[in-house]
């Protein structure tokens, strides 16, 4: 992995990139115990639902390397933030492997497992890539250049690698298409700051508008598709994401422009039957900075399935009403 | 007037109040040429179509107390900023007015002049305020309580005196109403800062949102109306209002919740025949702050008649597609 990579593991620790600090700094912050790994998860140190579920994989190793026992760990990561279900599916998976095994083995096995989590998550996110090519690639061959909305960052940031929902983006410029990507700001936390940091860095044009910006250049034809992530997908295919997406996706079906999400399949929430279901967190009120006002401040918001052209997954493009069929 | 006046005259000056300063700081300009309203209106130290036209008609009175040229003063005030249509009708009046007067006169004519304009919007804006009064009653008269969305700032500080959005609100707080109102944001320019600013300085019940969470409170049926201000409305009932309002007007349709805008008549232009022919001014990126990376940054955006559940005016609740009505 790359010396910027959002997560590795460094001789018993897990290095991970600072993303409170970017794009002002490239810092990075060095995980040791279970405790580490909660506060980079709920300060958002870390960020991005597959990354958010790596991130808890490691931390159960490193609290299994501290000698915690295996059920106070999950319910630490487990309480560090609601919405993404990577989180859970992950603890559920380490839990799963854990208790299978015999106590002596166990630190090991965590490493290996949480290695194999997000080494998955690389290769998931290449494969959403390839899919997703195939959306961008026509656009760009009939119109000379692709032009994509996204919202929040959905990028390698917010994965192990590659990203979800610019994952598609990148594959198109390495093909060697023309691409341009409109960035939302993403109040509060500016997060499209960030996509606009990794856009930078991979070399791919980009513009960043205020999230008021979107319904107006979808009105005006300068977006030939959307792409998000998702913290959560429901059973009927309703998506949990940043706040913001819902609005974008009212704003494209209005313009008839194609709306879509990119996530792993570890993103569907199968248990959850749809998007009223998903619990929303509410964050801190400073997160808009020093007011003497009351806020209110819901990091997500659901999209219903009906305007979802369709979830870019690694097993393809799916409807959001078939995701039975994903169902393991 | 008040103290805290958006704008006053005072021995043949004008003294506006800073709203760049507003909310950390209650400072005022004393503008004494054509340059100083040029510039106010320009930086948006006064800002909210009906404040602009005000200052116009005043920053006419000014340049002529220089000695300068009508036609000078004119396009030197036309040019400050291009959506707000009452910065237009407040010149062609002032021209028209100032055309038919003898040169001897035409100073205090100018002053006159400018005077009844800023009496004409408080006047008129206290009349949106009954009309939207009865929009706001059986709310609050059935729920106990009247949820209010506004965008941007459209309250006493975006014009003479009274506010166009936030009217209605003010009337029904007056009549003894138990009335909340969701504020977003803003951005790039914050200006629902100044709304929580006016709201908290009249005592009104008030909650700051991100821009982006407007669509999940109004999918959760917390807002029980929405009222915007605008800067232009063409002759066919499409709103140019500041950049964000279209996404809350679609979020609003998606959910059955009416959408009003709230403007006096000197705001429609009858001259333009629909959206797609009003300016939408592009402003710096500077706005967003310091950034390495491209930006666009639209200030206004439009939003179809067939959205709108009628226009509160100074002549009462008109349909947006009935405007020819108004039409003088």
């Amino acid at each position: 992995m790359s010396e910027l990579a959002t997560i590795r593991e460094d001789d018993g620790a897990v290095i991970i990139l600072d993303q409170t600090k970017l794009p002002r700094e490239t810092a990075f912050v060095r995980l040791k115990t279970l405790a580490d790994a909660a506060h980079a998860i709920r300060v958002m140190q870390v960020r991005g639902a597959p990354l958010i579920g790596a991130t808890a994989a490691f931390g159960v190793a490193l609290g299994l390397q501290e000698g915690r026992p295996l059920e106070e760990i999950i319910a630490t990561l487990a309480a560090t933030r609601p919405t993404a279900v990577n989180l859970q599916w992950a603890l559920a998976r380490m839990e799963k492997v854990l208790e299978n095994s015999a106590l002596a083995g166990r630190r090991e096995i965590a490493w290996q497992e949480a290695r194999a989590i997000a080494a998955e998550d690389a290769a998931a996110n290449a494969a959403i890539g390839r899919h997703g090519l195939g959306i961008l690639e026509p656009i760009a061959r009939r119109k000379g250049r692709a032009e994509v909305m996204t919202h929040c960052n959905a990028g390698r940031l917010a994965t192990v690698a590659h990203g979800t929902a610019l994952a598609p983006v990148y594959a198109a410029q390495e093909a060697g298409f023309d691409i341009h990507v409109w960035v939302s700001e993403t109040r509060p936390r500016n997060q499209g700051l960030l996509t606009c940091w990794e856009l930078g860095q991979a070399g791919v044009s980009h513009t960043l508008i205020a999230d008021n910006a979107a319904g107006l250049l979808l009105m005006q034809g300068k977006v030939d598709c959307v792409i998000v992530g998702a913290d959560r997908i429901a059973a009927n295919g309703d998506v949990a994401n940043k706040v913001g997406t819902y609005l974008k996706a009212l704003a494209a079906r209005a313009h008839g422009v194609p709306f879509y999400v990119a996530a792993p399949v570890s993103t569907i929430d199968f248990a959850c039957p749809d998007g009223a279901h998903i619990p929303i967190e509410e964050r801190h009120a400073e997160e808009f900075g020093a007011l003497r006002t009351q806020v209110a401040n819901p990091a997500f918001d659901v999209t219903p399935a009906e305007l979802i052209a369709g979830i870019i997954t690694e097993r393809g493009i799916i409807a959001a009403k078939s995701l039975g069929a994903l169902k393991p």
